[in-house]
């Protein structure tokens, strides 16, 4: 930790996601999720895994010829697996669960080979061919979500097996690249590569605080600084192969600038607008995000900064989704939102959490908070089925059952069992096994609480040990109350997160010291049993989009606190494009027990229009007039959209 | 002509569209089309095919290793250029057209193989693999343009020069496909094949018509009836080249079933819907109705009703515009007609002129002049610049200068010169040359206008000769002025059309026997200096698409007369989606003599809506409210979009 930075540019703070051993989520919103997911899904994943190759894989069981193929991203999906579990254990024990995990954990050692490499598919594709084609294969990606598994099962048992594993693959990895000045063990110097699917940045960073090795963290470093400088990597490595350098259509007129679909178009530190797949790009903002507060790196911090703007103001979905274009999963330009015809993975909306509650823990502003809850209650929630099994790949704003819009995975229709490619299902289950690691950042003498939603915080501040304790029903009621308990009183700061819409908000209980860039600071000498009351206005809010986003044009969005809602055919009936919401309709909320789970409903009454025929041509398709209706209406949380069969369903409704 | 159908499915008529060398566009709207067509497009195609490969495709002047290689289409780029210099030189002598026009019959004639066969690409790629794989490649379709163009070069010329060419490749054809039992002089029996793109089906009634040869039109009718039989043709044929018989891209998921992109899915009599690649579906449907109508076959005829009201109830854009999928150029399905996305490509509105313009004649109804009109005045002309230089492949009803929509050609930000796939252009150019022949249906005792322009129609009734002059500065005008002049006294039947749009309308100087199906007739005694007045009511109208049509939910268009209208960005700035037209709003036509050639804008206050931002997030992309501003606006002409640089561009607007 060498956070010695000053002036302007340097991390204001420097909070940790808090120990989720520490946290639980005790009941309510997130609380029924993590249930479920504990339940539910976590198992169904490692269960498909096992169904779907991806475990026969691990047991290297493939042989020539055989009726199914390993493939390069498959030790991942176990991994993500594995690492939910994980998670899990930390707050919610469960001994056959840890038993089913000690069984991967052993394939994982069995597979790792005598030098350290741990990759399933070339260890039976052919071990001559690994490291060849960091640009297009998924072998750095695998490590570093192996490596995170592997911090967590730490975490959660305390067992080396894991860990020892990650530990002998990275060191296998760090031999291999760095600066080509570096002698490598192996056969001469380090070769200049990087990950053509950024992730390992970020878990190497999880590995280097885990063991306390710095290699892991300048090995990180290494790979955010060497990304897209010359002579680029990816073009050697392609000549290398003997194919040429653009050979893959990803590097194409499609996009700004080659390599810009693996944001390798140019140094990190020039980057200024987010560019190319939108997971990997997150990816690599998290681990930059990430190497900046470890090694002290304004500028590089200041990279995040710019990267985090150019997505929030022009190209993030009001459900946190991004990625707009189904063609390389991608950015694509300033203010292009398409809404039917959406990407926005779900895996994207996770890594813009990861990023920005990496930003929110640096700096401390509610506009990176405000971020990551948009997308977890709205982007990624609306992955996963309120059964638990079932997931989004795409998440569009917009839903026709006859729209023939083209995803390369056909999954808008209804919520999948599972994907060829399933990055998807485990990344959102081991996101919701960690909220708790996100609903607070922990510092010395700060406790920031950036989510709300109940739960206790266990914390050793100064000497005592304490723990603060929120009652909140969030989001559906914004009353919240914090009780802390201590050992000893003691004095510190609790920073709560003002959410940008909560025009109004109070607090209660306490002095409030300052107010600045979205969180509200209670300095004070803490006793057992103080309370403080947060009280956010909950209200139903109309959203408008900035005036360039040519697809959102005379529309508007209802929010609720964090949560964006949508009509649904199954309430509403066809043709919701012939509804319309009035500048001046009233919109009234109301919790309904009995609905999807228990949520709270938006209501009122909107306008149908219906173009009205000639008399004398009943079909035609052009009409000289129209009539307007006015019309009930229930919005739904867009999360919660497609549990109750396939609909039409809008995010942005027409406001006359 | 076999024309003895009975019943209710029977044809109503039977008109012949008028002879183009009887018919001068005198002034107006489209005879200063012709003169830019003829004076610069005509030329020009004919300057293009030279520089890019056509011409010395058609010298067979390749060789292996070449810098340059034939295309599979090439032949018919030229075949489309000299149908419209023929078709040009039939209403405008022009010696030096015509003595060019005569070095290409003579290329074309010197390419011809003894046998009759004739494609260049072939004849230089070898000529073993001609005739292999009627599904993917274009011989049929080449063939068809080349008689067509023969036939006018015929009419233009009286020469029999090309005309020859094309009997003898059509004998060859003739000789090779056809109904399995019957014998081929060639070798052995005849094979049940027919065109991937289907054109010849009407070239060849053409090519009947012109040579009285009765085997044409058997061929035609054969290749329209054998579509899509089982055993498929074109999966034989695959097999028999080793092939997968679903070596195509075009034979996959995207399609309702299997062949759908290529009309083959289903025998014709079968089909229901407008499925596939749009060009080459109007233009099969369009040879249906000539085959239904040269034969009498009600059945047929059936269908051509079907697949028309399919589209125009259901599948065409309110510019006439067919085909809304870039991928495949394709019909999608009911109601999906995307405005930013749309392909809508101008060969495919030119298409459904031809399918529109045929059914017109054979029906009398006006619903399809309307369509042929709408299609002509909208998603035909805007394909043609101004200039008479640039074009338009694909013709979106909405454009931004940033949106990433991808077209497998590039062509909606500005008008290019060229296209590698060159179709539209020689296209629009033989559309817009033969103009005249689509402004009259005329049979023994009946002369129809389908369309109003300034022209005068020669004729011969009776024992009689006359003229039909129509004076009118239509479109912009709704006044007509008939005056007939005759050789004696005459009685026949004038019978025109009444738009769908025309309420009020009125005739003045005859009386109008009956309306029925969108025509008025009169019939009288006529003679010298008769004078019929047609007013047909001339404003602004609001157009709203069926309620399913989800692109155009709240929104509207203007229409004046048959000409559709859009906001253009040089006149009403950017961000064109944040514009709204009251429905109160006021809609005021004006004449510009200065504006794009002279055109009628419509003018009014509309609305522009401002989101605002929060007072301490000016950048904010997602807004709390939003700020209404009347706003004046001017709408154009769509088709003469694009004139003035490339700018934002809206059919469909909101209406609030």
């Amino acid at each position: 930790m060498k956070n010695d930075m000053n002036g302007a540019n340097a991390p204001r703070f420097s909070l940790k996601p808090a120990d989720l051993r520490r946290v639980s989520l005790t009941d309510g919103f997130w609380a029924a999720w993590q249930k479920t997911n504990r339940e539910v899904t976590i198992p169904y994943v490692l269960d498909q895994c096992d169904k779907h190759d991806r475990t026969r894989s691990l047991r290297l069981e493939w042989k020539p010829g055989a009726d199914w193929e390993p493939h390069q991203f498959y030790d991942s999906d176990i991994a993500k697996a594995l690492e939910a579990v994980a998670f899990s254990l930390q707050t919610h024990p469960d001994p056959a669960l840890e038993a089913r995990l000690a069984e991967y954990v052993s394939l994982f050692a069995r597979a790792q080979q005598s030098d350290g490499y741990l990759n399933s598919y070339y260890t039976q594709i052919g071990l001559d061919k690994r490291w060849s084609n960091l640009r297009d294969m998924h072998e750095l990606y695998c490590a570093g979500h192996l490596f995170e598994a592997a911090v967590a099962h730490f975490d959660a048992t305390g067992s080396r097996d894991l860990l020892d594993v990650a530990v002998r693959y990275a060191d296998h990895i760090d031999a291999r690249f760095g600066p080509t000045d570096e002698p490598s063990p192996n056969d001469g110097t380090k070769a200049p590569g990087y990950p053509g699917h950024e992730e390992i940045e970020l878990a190497l960073i999880k590995l280097a605080r885990a063991t306390g090795e710095p290699r892991y963290e300048r090995l990180a470093a290494f790979f955010v600084n060497e990304r897209g400088s010359q002579p680029h990597y990816f073009t050697a490595e392609a000549e290398r192969r003997s194919e040429p350098p653009k050979s893959s259509r990803w590097v194409s007129d499609d996009f700004p600038a080659p390599y810009a679909y693996f944001q390798a178009h140019l140094p990190v530190r020039e980057q200024t607008a987010a560019e190319g797949h939108s997971v990997r790009a997150c990816y690599l903002y998290a681990g930059m995000a990430d190497v900046a507060r470890e090694t002290g790196d304004a500028a590089l911090l200041d990279a995040c900064r710019r990267l985090f703007e150019n997505i929030v103001d022009r190209r993030m979905y009001v459900t946190g989704g991004v990625g707009s274009h189904s063609h390389g999963e991608r950015f694509t330009v300033d203010y292009d939102l398409p809404n039917e015809a959406a990407y926005a993975e779900t895996c994207a909306a996770i890594s813009l959490v990861f990023f920005a509650s990496r930003m929110a823990n640096i700096e401390l502003d509610s506009r990176y908070a405000d971020v990551a809850e948009r997308a977890m209650y709205n982007g990624v929630l609306a992955g996963l089925s309120l059964s638990g099994d079932r997931f989004f790949y795409a998440n569009p704003l917009s839903f026709h059952p006859t729209s023939p819009v083209l995803h390369h995975v056909r999954s808008d229709a209804e919520r999948q069992p599972w994907y060829g490619c399933a990055c998807c299902p485990p990344n959102i289950a081991r996101l919701v096994a960690s909220l708790g690691s996100y609903v607070y950042g922990v510092a010395d003498d700060t406790i920031a609480v950036h989510l709300y939603a109940a739960s206790t915080l266990e914390f050793d501040i100064g000497g005592s040990t304490g723990s603060l304790t929120q009652k909140t029903a969030y989001p559906w009621d914004g009353e919240v109350e914090f009780t802390v308990e201590l050992s000893a009183p003691e004095t510190f700061t609790l920073a709560l997160r003002i959410p940008a819409w909560a025009d109004g908000w109070t607090i209660d209980g306490a002095d409030v010291r300052d107010v600045e860039k979205g969180y509200a600071y209670i300095t004070r000498r803490w006793q057992s049993g103080d309370r403080v009351r947060l009280s956010l206005p909950m209200a139903p809010r109309r959203a408008y989009a900035h005036p360039s986003v040519r697809q959102d044009g005379w529309k508007v969005a209802i929010e609720y606190g964090p949560v964006v809602y949508c009509l649904e055919g199954v309430d509403n009936g066809a043709d919701l494009a012939q509804f319309a919401l009035p500048a001046d309709a009233e919109l009234r909320s109301e919790f309904r027990a009995d609905l999807l789970g228990g949520c709270t409903v938006i209501t009122g009454t909107g306008l149908r229009r219906a173009p009205e025929a000639p008399a004398d041509d009943s079909r035609a398709l052009y009409r000289p007039s129209s009539r307007r209706t006015p019309t009930p209406f229930t919005a739904i949380p867009y999360a919660l959209w497609n549990n109750r069969g396939s609909s039409e369903m809008r995010v942005w409704l027409a406001e006359v």
